[in-house]
């Protein structure tokens, strides 16, 4: 991964809210699967919610192989963004409020992964990563299934974070006011698992149901 | 609104999932202020997070007038993404797992809100829409902060909603397979606020800080 900023990945505003280095990156990839992904689509800019994985100094996406997201984003230029949020930053003034978040922003030709056997182990990454050891547990895919589906990459070369932690930063003279100002964590909560209506009798979540989280 | 998809917005993969009407788009955006605006800079897409609010049929959101994400999709063809995670969906096989969400893509050409007054007002809506009464309890925007600040909107005239809320949509022969498949619920959970370090003593939360929620 290239530590420095290229022209669109360097942070113009608010400069000392950026991170260019591999930990800060990598650690909000691997905390938040769910990305957004902006291409160009017969000349206008289109942005598709999706869910990505990292493996090493890569991430991945997948969906169907009909999918005009997959097809217009491949060996094309896009932007994938990366965002968690952290709480509601609240200040005596509009103008100073603000939100803690972490956020990655990747830049780069999106390329398509094409050898099955590559395709098959990305598959099974990106379900491991998210449920560990599930993939051996399911009904194995089908090679109609393997090829209804379109796996695109991208390199982390030319990548940014950004990421705001802190308490209100309000205008030193505000500070005194009589205004409540603070900070509204927010978090993304994991409810316990319901069960599929048709599931058989006495099948109970294994582990990495009962123990899921993001990261 | 109109009712009926365009040809950027028919859903064109998994029709069944697809919403064109007016309730339906009003209601996720108004539950999730989070967005992703992308838009083209220098020939390549960029996909900027921020905050929208709605009022009636247009979506706005803000930032620096310095902005280079503002600056670019100024009066430029823009698709602003807004995302529920609402589930973990885990089936019996890898190919069947899903992710229950609500989301709205808009397309257009996003405009700059210029009139002084119009910007107060968007302002006060958007701080009093996450923050009932907010507005008036803070230190007023100074001239300075209003020309610091640039507030761009979107009518939502060729926009589209996918909803998935339903358990695993296994084959057929695979509901008997002795394989957990179910849902793990996801949402974004509000924490006790926390008080600015800077607070002055015997200031307390207001009720739109205790009462916190999204939508």
């Amino acid at each position: 991964m290239t530590q420095h900023p290229s022209e669109r990945t360097r942070v113009k505003r608010l400069a000392k809210r950026a991170h260019y280095d591999e930990a800060t990156v990598h650690g909000i990839l691997d905390a938040q699967p769910f990305c957004t992904v902006g291409y160009i689509f017969n000349g206008t800019p289109f942005v598709t919610p999706t869910m990505q994985w990292r493996e090493g100094n890569h991430i991945y996406w997948h969906g169907s192989s009909a999918s005009r997201a997959l097809e217009a984003a491949k060996d094309a230029d896009v932007c994938v963004n990366v965002t968690l949020i952290d709480g509601m930053v609240m200040a005596r003034s509009a103008f100073n409020h603000s939100v803690n978040y972490r956020s990655v922003m990747a830049f780069g030709k999106a390329f398509k992964v094409t050898d099955p056997a590559e395709k098959e182990q990305k598959m099974k990454t990106f379900v491991d990563t998210l449920f560990p050891d599930r993939w051996d547990m399911l009904r194995k895919m089908t090679p109609q299934e393997f090829k209804a589906t379109m796996i695109l990459g991208l390199e982390l070369d030319e990548v940014s974070a950004k990421v705001r932690a802190t308490g209100p930063g309000d205008d030193e003279e505000d500070f005194a006011l009589p205004i409540w100002a603070g900070v509204i964590p927010v978090k993304t909560q994991i409810l316990p698992p319901v069960d599929c209506e048709r599931l058989p009798a006495g099948l109970t979540p294994p582990d990495h149901v009962k123990a899921f989280k993001f990261g």
